[in-house]
């Protein structure tokens, strides 16, 4: 994951946004993800204070930035990039997908600000607010429904910004049983099998090899095995009891 | 992006959700995405109700279904993946980040079914729900805010899921049980251990929930569940003989 300290040079700049929901949870995924910086350009003025009073409004909300022109609200930036559903309008910018453009802008927040420019629900980005972008990127959505709710397209974008891609296979697997262990769980088995009667019913030659593939095929951890092991000789006594000579 | 055919075996389970917004916006990012089957299990009915009629509400909306428990949701499926925020709940699960859990399931999704549990907007997958699951999801997330808005929390993950990672390794797996098949193990286990004395031996609330984890993490192939099925069913008989009343 970035740095906190990279991730705080992010601006996340909504253009025109209409629904108090919608600026409430893009503050929120800001804040799942650990980004602060949320500038607003000409919002809808009753949402914008709605969104600010809302219970729980977040730190972030309470320091969100008004701005009149998108011009002002990236000036501190280095790099601008534009967020669209369409495939095509007029490309007069490169678009790219979310995995490439976050990496480009993860490069540039190690040294200086990026703006990551949402349009409104309704219209996305105008032709003016896109002339400030320098490239965009597009969340690769069906052709027959492009169009994302912006609190889940944030979301989305943020996420492929913190996303670590190495750190991605860091399997926290368990310890796993040992030969020994499995083996000893085999021969119980085979023990509580042929004390049900169930060996008898199903006669194979090689009842003992099945059963020790069976088991191998479990790819028990060694915690479960201890289990299983349990379990199976209590059945096994119980099993016998029947047996025992009545006195 | 995998095939439209993969996309529709994979099974968006809600489990108690309260917000008909949050319904809706789930549904609005499946459709976004290209999914299209939704399972609703005991929502709060007013929420459902009022999700459905939503002006523009979806196909997707429309068509989902509404189930009484999660083990009735999950039975079709051979992946049950649930998603947690929690970093460490007693961690009984293996917890798998986005990027590796999205291609485990999308390998299983080129043969069978898959489903991907959220939990409800307050209280996340309660234990009961979690232990139907064979492994979890986490969202990497800020300390400070870890907990994500339900229709945000879907888009990231079937985001995941649908990003162009490099496609499945052509699984050449035996295939997998079903959750009902793993159901009905879990169900002659509990009774076998019940006759055998095991569970009064070692007394805890939880038994259920233990041992329907402890059989999901067997992983077990459809034919060998077969195969347990018979031999716990002939032990349980023979376990149950002694009972008999001697004539």
């Amino acid at each position: 994951m970035p740095s906190p300290n990279n991730l705080s040079r992010l601006r996340v700049v909504l253009v025109a946004p209409r629904n108090p929901l919608n600026i409430g949870a893009v503050a929120r995924a800001m804040s799942n993800f650990g980004f602060q910086a949320l500038r607003v350009v000409n919002p809808y003025s009753p949402s914008f204070r709605e969104a600010r009073s809302a219970v729980g409004a977040s730190d972030i909300l309470a320091t969100a930035e008004r701005y009149k022109s998108v011009a002002e609200a990236v000036e501190d930036c280095t790099l601008v990039v534009g967020t669209t559903a369409v495939r095509n309008r007029d490309l007069q910018h490169p678009v790219r997908r979310p995995e490439y453009g976050a990496r480009l802008i993860r490069q540039r927040l190690g040294s200086s600000n990026v703006a990551l420019l949402f349009g409104s629900e309704k219209f996305g980005l105008s032709n003016d607010a896109l002339s400030h972008c320098h490239w965009l990127i597009r969340i690769p959505t069906c052709d027959e429904n492009i169009s994302m709710n912006l609190g889940q397209a944030v979301a989305v974008c943020l996420y492929e910004l913190i996303r670590d891609a190495k750190q991605a296979r860091a399997a926290n697997q368990l310890k796993p049983a040992t030969a020994a262990e499995l083996e000893r769980i085999t021969t119980l088995l085979l023990e509580a099998l042929q004390a049900s009667g169930f060996l008898d019913r199903r006669r194979v030659s090689d009842a003992d090899e099945r059963i020790r593939r069976l088991v191998r095929r479990l790819r028990l951890p060694e915690r479960d095995a201890v289990i299983w092991l349990g379990m199976l000789r209590q059945m096994l006594w119980k099993m016998n009891e029947g047996k025992k000579p009545q006195t």
